[in-house]
């Protein structure tokens, strides 16, 4: 089973990343870009048996901060 | 006009993060988890009126190092 996991800061907090990258783009020319914010996404193939509390106990205790991020997990 | 990113190493390269992770998860305790890959996602908020053009120029000298990384856009 393929799952594929998004980790993306909470609305409200600061995103660096997200505001660099958004300067970068403005200095390289790119006009009409209002916002950017940066996340990661995790593809990780598991066994069929894997339980939802298992796939939420990866989330929780290793790839996301859930202080400061949000996840969500897709099948695909 | 909102975009989503996604930008994931190309088959066949090394993803250490992803490795690490997967290595992370077993002494976690997770059983079952065959492989993982990571990766980076990006939530642009742009004026409708950016071009194709833009996108993809905005992915390719910015989002992605294109040597090692496919990216995808989505429109949402």
């Amino acid at each position: 089973m393929k799952l594929r996991i998004f980790v993306t800061l909470k609305p409200g907090v600061l995103d660096p990343q997200g505001r660099a990258i958004h300067h970068a783009l403005g200095s390289l020319g790119f006009a009409g870009v209002d916002d950017v914010r940066a996340g990661k996404v995790f593809e990780l193939e598991v066994a069929d048996t894997t339980t939802d509390d298992a796939i939420d106990g990866m989330c929780r205790q290793l790839l996301a901060n859930t202080v400061i991020e949000n996840y969500r997990v897709e099948r695909i």
